[in-house]
């Protein structure tokens, strides 16, 4: 299985292959994408999806796209129909420029295009190492000051290689883990309602071989009343000047519940993510409000291996699916970046990142 | 549809017929019970559930029972069996202790099994009846503070007539506000794993034409931040002596959201759910581990309306359902019973109710 843990590669025919993460966890497909226009589709229906994920398929995209033309003015209209695919994708609208950047004066953009879309690939994946060794570090600490030899790890949604080159965000210090030998176990959230986590987390987990357990988004909390959490790591959309994240609806609730209990709560972004256009998180981000069928329907397979959508509740009943909520920054213990561990709040995010960024 | 706000009744030819909740949201069907062992099969396969519904179930039960036996101590058999037709449910024992007491110098058991059955079950109906009024004094009271014209509850699984007799407990109050003329509106957590907010809540609710919007649990405390969720009302399955409250598991979480943002927290209860055998709810409250496939199958209708479970996770990841949680005390604005309104505390409660139990 040639991407077991990778979303994407360049095959052997030299081809960008992915894979179909719609199809996941009940089936392993991948799909090959040989045009602008499959590569538009894919980002489109989701067949790849997660933040840096798409960025590193926007790059490739770029180089397939320049396979279709003669001209630099040319490629700029097939990068433009890339950069749309998904509107409020930040990442992907930074790799498709940053490539045309790179791309300005080549003399051979098919050439150039796989260099740089390789060399971008790696740097993302360079970048999520340095998430895994920070969040490790914090593991191990928090199993020495527990005097304990194994740690339960609380997670929701999906951070990991699905979404993020190369490990992920949240799930990075966790392979880290694994790699040094520690005995780690993870709880995972569904994640309603589209359930990343009991579809990809999950499936990613279970083809590392990491011990975990899918739990109900409402168990957490009386997992953590029990003792069983001893620290919590999620990823973030957004993450404003004043430590703010914005992440999967539901992150709040975990951050309260660990709060209550005395959990550690830890966040797990590349530091592109912070926002210094955004002070006051809770106030500013927008929250995206998505179709109220994902909240109705659900997709999974039946007895004969079937991929299947059935309706979960009466017809006639609306419902609203809020996409993020915002957890401030007040129940956050620590945001793990690429740069370092930060507190969450104004001045250490400005003082770390800022000038830097 | 002779059964539409009633979970249980006699029909015309005077047999006991129950609304199959096995099939609800997507199909209303009946069954009538004329035997011990379909009264039993009925319990068992959660044909019927909910601790006032099942209570009321086993009194007709033992009528249904008298018809088929010569002698009390025949009947003793037959109680027997329906008693130990789910072994925690608290309320189906006393209602079968209840009826065999109230028939142990019957001379005519047939006859009487059924007095008694009807007389149990409108006691039932009235106590709930007590709750709905103190529930609705509430809603009225929190609206006047608020100068609101309009009121949003958010509420967690199934409390309302399908589960306790006669309008339920957490939805006895919303069915008096309406009846009172109130603009009510619903937020109705699905309640994973076993969905009983998004398939019998919804239902009711949409039965009783009162507004309501179904949403992900973890919705609950972003609507809280944003300020659309006036209050909370849940149901318990049993509540200590110190005010703690074991209900549907996620109750604590989204008693956790409405502290943080203000909201006050009510828990409906028949006066009969305090445990006072139990002094410290937190440590001393056995929460049930049902199966894992609960949580990694679903139930729902397919596009041709047929009734299909899928699997939605990978198949070999395991899973953990806990069926319960315990809400501390301190989260707890306040329990509403039929006896009255009381602060969760110890001795507010042993005031209140230990004395009258």
């Amino acid at each position: 299985m040639q991407g077991k843990y990778k979303a994407l590669w360049l095959n052997n025919k030299g081809n960008l292959e992915v894979i179909d993460q719609t199809k996941l966890p009940f089936k392993y497909e991948t799909k090959v994408l040989t045009t602008t226009q499959e590569v538009v589709d894919a980002i489109k229906d989701m067949t790849v999806r997660g933040a840096g994920v798409i960025g590193s398929v926007a790059a490739f995209g770029i180089y397939v796209a320049s396979g279709e033309v003669k001209s630099y003015q040319e490629l700029k209209q097939k990068a433009k129909l890339i950069r749309e695919s998904r509107p409020t994708a930040v990442n992907l609208m930074w790799a498709v420029d940053k490539m045309m950047d790179l791309l300005k004066d080549s003399t051979n953009l098919v050439n150039d295009a796989k260099i740089y879309a390789i060399e971008l690939n790696d740097n993302e994946a360079k970048e999520s190492q340095k998430i895994a060794k920070f969040g490790a570090d914090i593991i191990e600490d928090i199993m020495r000051k527990k005097n304990k030899q194994s740690i339960n790890i609380l997670t929701h949604c999906n951070a990991g290689w699905l979404a993020v080159i190369d490990e992920g965000t949240a799930l990075a210090p966790i392979y880290e883990a694994q790699k040094l030998g520690i005995d780690v176990h993870v709880w995972v959230d569904e994640t309603r309602p589209r359930n990343q986590g009991a579809s990809l987390t999950a499936w990613e987990l279970t083809q590392s071989k990491i011990k975990h357990t899918i739990i109900a988004d409402n168990t957490g909390g009386h997992l953590m009343q029990i003792g069983d959490v001893d620290m919590v790591i999620t990823g973030a959309d957004r993450v404003s000047a004043n430590g703010d994240v914005a992440n999967k609806i539901g992150t709040y609730l975990k951050a309260l519940a660990a709060k209550d209990n005395g959990i550690p709560f830890y966040v797990a972004i590349p530091a592109s993510t912070f926002d210094f256009e955004i002070r006051d998180g809770m106030k500013e981000i927008p929250i995206e409000l998505r179709s109220e069928d994902e909240v109705k329907y659900m997709r999974g397979v039946d007895k004969n291996g079937r991929i299947k959508e059935i309706l979960i509740t009466p017809e006639s009943s609306p419902a609203i699916n809020y996409g993020f909520d915002v957890t401030p920054a007040r129940l956050i213990t620590g945001i793990i970046t690429n740069k370092g561990v930060c507190e969450a709040n104004f001045d250490k995010i400005k003082e770390k990142f800022q000038s830097k960024k």
